[in-house]
């Protein structure tokens, strides 16, 4: 796929965004005019900028106002054309994007407007120029692809093709197969964009939510098929107007940008036959999660530890040249990195004791890798003594980081190369702890397209739809990752400011992590029983919760009762239950969660509120808790 | 009017919600159940609390799902409800609100749904309960006001009424004049909620964009009114979802709240004979402003000389007993306070150099004075020596000043009573400004409404639409609040991270405050020549802004070169012309402007990302301008 971006894609000033367009792999740009205008440099300085970093200036945009003005406003707006194709020349581009008319003095006609067109063609021919016309959703006349093709035909001039844009026709639902009808040397450029399905006004739905295929709700991929069916082999170029995006960080943006190109490359490729994608392994299906490190130093250690062991961890190994111990407990593995070198040190430096890293168990580790890298993924390896496992790992957005391990590396790092089993210290009871259930990572709320991005486009995963969590201090955002089977589920909370929850463990962690971890027990009263044995202290809910979750469903007073001694939250829909038992919080925040599902597919989303106002009640007053285990 | 609130509106756990309700003069308060539940008091602890505050808890709300429910469904529907009951006679609140059933479960019918009511009208009796139902715009079989109403007629119970909200009915455009024939004794409480004019889904547009009354779009105003006439004189409760509210200060949005209604009641008192509002005297008509006063020091107040001097003002008077000078040109007085005593030097020493305070000319400042404290405004007063004038002053949302000056006190605090008129220094020409043209507010996106509301329900201006302006680094949100003959103009730029210009300059002043002031000039050319003459140096605009403005607007060459060569940004509108002139930055990113307007209203919206842009080019590297006057 030939990958091209629009500078009002992301923030800055021009040659920054230039920048960070070429770096983030892009082949062309199209250059916004305001960007331009804003810029004191000239047409031919822009020009030698984005050629000097290997960019093809794809398209000049947008002209706009342009077809079917009366004969009084007629002569100035071609006046006006031929002005910005001195600056097009100038620039050294050979298109310009022409938006349907949107000005209360047009008059309509698809015949006026062919010849205009025809016109504009005519002029643009003589200088080497080509003229692309796009409809725009609210177009004054032209609001459907299918009108800017006819006016395209009738204008029948070399120079004159179609521009199709995903949001424009998505957007109003428009049959997409139409488009497999045009000729393919008729499409002069296609722009992509993505949005969350919000049903609201077109313009104000464009202009503040589009944001990168994949990252929203609408068929880009489908669109983009039924462009690649046509045999085109043009550049896909990214338009997307984001409030978020214009507030933030140039170059990540513009990487999300390039990774949701390939990605959405490699969705099309796999259904029709066409060059636009590159051959890359297929998403990597998650069967577990192999094990969750801490990076920590030894007084650290010690405190996690007795956490650990209130849950009913074992330590069951350590490694042979690192001080890196292993606690196990049924399948769900923890790491604990006191070792003075290495990046776990370096990241326990500037976050704290931190869940840095996890493995994510793969059917084949080698082809994720491969596939992760060929989405951008950033690699990432640390030195290993002689003989040791040295694990495929990647970055992921947050700067921790995800180790992909497989049935030919069954143990992963645990296996008897790099660790040594310990001596069983007793007989006691686990706390019935059978699995990672889910992880829950705290993320800043602009970067959550990011996260969702990396994970789905990588891993074989989908996302649900946003949640609003109400924190006392704000709303948080949260959404989840997952997959069919159950066996990898991240939720993603994201804080809009630190004084939520949230928000105060990324502030105090400089940066998002991963707050939570929630195990999962087939009997969560018998598991709530062992803990309290262990001296596990749960999370102390509201009584009046009790109260009301008794009457929401109608609960036996018993079973209440129950839930109420425990300090167990409930939930129920139409699949099945669902039960939740919280630590309270350790360090700035971060805590363990036990839940027992009985067909329950959710997580409790309604409990949230509870949960948050107790743990803020715990952390209260000075950020620490008064009753960590 | 008797005044409620919702806990939902405000950000905070219950016990701070209750305490900030009580502290901005609200009398009621509805509990959501949410904050009740995630409280750990007892429902009697929630009610000793809010009546030790003074206050009346006015409703339990909501109950959901409760009318039209299978008969398999019904029975526990009424336990649930038994159960509410249970805690609302803890709470010691009469009233509940019944929103109308959303469940897919839900039959229909109005007489069902009728009966329903009467048994739980019955059943709320025993207790001396009652009960109140709301038509939810998106309730499954009941979204309309009229429908809740015919219920509530059949069920024909004492204690079953009517719960209105304007949101609800107002998001539909429900006729209003429906409710004038309600029976008042049967409207139990009415909810208020405002709302910008965004066309969305009913359902998201109430969760994340309600507003207080007089911060949206909406007729609440008229729908209030509607209410009075049926002469209801019960409580109007604020009840408002708003992601912003549930993030900011919790004092600051509650005291919001409750100017809000105080000024809806005095809207309607004016319309309708009803007792609901309090007598005040009518919106301030401002016709100038008076001065503009800066803080600073000694240093400070050299370089502003400088650059007034370079603007062409001269001193013409000083202060008898403070160090305070005043500086005149045409119409617009600048005083210079450096005082190291009183408000000005505290200002200064937490803001740096600022213009911390304006005085605005109104008809009768006394009256003026009386109706900003109705509206809860914080008075201000500072000592003055014996024999000076005593101007009535109020803090302003960002917490600088505005006196109020009339024609009784014609100069204001520039009388001859405290301050004397120094000789002018030879017969340089002024540069022909007139007039205050705008002031530019810098104030956090957060309280733009909190601003808006402030200015206007004390004075008679007028909001306009939101505009978005595209700074590099993000969106900065921008709303004029004027007055219809533009002698009080001044625009509100929202700044949503501090890498904006605006959120740069919010940052380095710890606070919202005049980011810039624009005067007004009758010719433009002749201006800028005298300026360039007193060797003002106007902010450098790119080259590629006047090719485009050509083009745009058809100018004729020779005109664009004039303005190219002075520094001139254009725009034109359907009424008139507009031309701009503007400073380089003092300090932290303040700045001056000179406007001529020929017929022309608005502000050169279109032009702000090219003054943005020059601006931040000019701060950048160190943010220090390079070339301050």
């Amino acid at each position: 796929m030939k990958t091209s971006i629009a500078t009002v894609t992301i923030s800055g000033e021009l040659p920054e965004k230039l920048e960070a367009i070429a770096r983030a792999g892009f082949e062309g740009v199209e250059i916004f005019e305001n960007d331009f205008l804003a810029f004191d440099g000239s047409p031919a300085d822009v020009g030698k900028m984005a050629r000097d970093l290997g960019l093809t200036i794809t398209l000049f945009q947008p002209f706009r106002d342009f077809e079917g003005m009366p004969e009084a406003l007629r002569g100035r707006t071609f006046d006006r054309a031929e002005r910005k194709f001195d600056v097009m020349q100038e620039l050294g581009t050979d298109m310009v994007l022409v938006c349907s008319n949107v000005s209360q003095a047009a008059l309509g006609g698809i015949d006026r407007a062919a010849a205009d067109f025809r016109e504009l063609g005519e002029r643009a021919a003589k200088r080497g120029l080509k003229v692309g016309y796009e409809a725009l959703a609210w177009g004054r006349y032209v609001n459907d692809h299918r009108d800017a093709w006819e006016i395209v035909r009738r204008a029948d001039h070399a120079n004159v093709g179609l521009i199709l844009d995903s949001f424009h026709s998505l957007s109003r639902k428009i049959d997409i197969n139409s488009i497999r009808s045009i000729p393919k040397e008729k499409i002069f450029i296609v722009q992509l964009a993505d949005a969350p399905l919000i049903d609201m006004d077109l313009l104000y739905w464009s202009r503040h939510f589009r944001n990168m295929p994949g990252e929203g709700d609408l068929p880009v991929a489908e669109f983009t098929e039924a462009v690649a069916s046509t045999g085109y082999d043009g550049f896909f170029s990214l338009e997307i107007f984001n409030d978020q995006f214009r507030g933030g960080s140039t170059r990540k943006i513009a990487a999300d940008g390039h990774r949701s190109l390939i990605y959405l490359a490699d969705q099309v490729r796999r259904k029709v036959e066409t060059p636009i994608g590159i051959e890359m392994p297929d998403r990597a299906a998650v069967t577990g999660v192999g094990f969750i490190e801490f990076a920590t130093d030894e007084g650290g250690a010690v405190e996690l530890v007795d956490i650990l062991r209130a849950l009913g961890f074992r330590k069951v190994a350590v490694h042979r040249s690192k001080k890196v111990t292993l606690y196990q407990q049924g399948d769900i593995r923890i790491v604990i990195n006191v070792d003075p070198l290495g990046f776990a040190n370096a990241a326990y430096a500037v976050h704290g004791t931190f869940a840095y890293a996890m493995a994510l168990v793969v059917d084949d580790a080698t082809q994720a890798y491969a596939r992760a890298l060929a989405l951008d993924a950033e690699p990432f390896a640390e030195p290993v003594a002689e003989g040791e496992l040295q694990l495929p790992g990647i970055r992921e957005v947050g700067g921790g980081l995800i180790y992909l391990i497989d049935e030919k590396s069954p143990l992963g790092r645990f296996s008897e190369i790099d660790f040594e089993a310990v001596e069983q210290e007793g007989e006691d009871e686990d706390a019935g702890l059978l699995q990672v259930d889910h992880i829950a990572q705290t993320v800043a709320y602009d970067e959550m397209l990011t996260w969702l991005l990396f994970y789905t486009s990588i891993f074989e995963t989908r996302k649900t739809p946003m949640v609003d969590i109400i924190d006392p201090s704000g709303v948080v955002r949260s959404q989840v990752i997952e997959n069919q089977t159950g066996t990898l589920r991240i939720t993603m909370n994201g804080a809009e400011n630190r004084r939520t929850l949230a928000g105060h463990f990324m502030a105090e962690k400089f940066g998002a992590g991963i707050q939570h971890l929630a195990f999962s027990t087939d009997n969560i009263f018998l598991t709530a029983a062992r803990l309290r044995a262990k001296g596990f202290k749960p999370l102390p809910i509201s009584p009046n919760y009790y109260g009301d979750v008794e009457a929401r469903f109608g609960l036996e007073p018993e079973l209440t009762e129950r839930l109420k001694a425990e300090n167990i939250l409930y939930d129920r829909d139409e699949q099945g239950e669902y039960f939740q038992l919280y630590s309270g919080t350790y360090g700035e925040g971060f805590f363990f969660e036990v839940v027992e599902r009985r067909a329950y597919r959710g997580y409790g989303a309604q409990n949230a509120i509870f949960r948050i106002a107790a743990l803020k009640k715990q952390m209260r007053p000075e950020g620490v808790p008064k009753d960590a285990v």
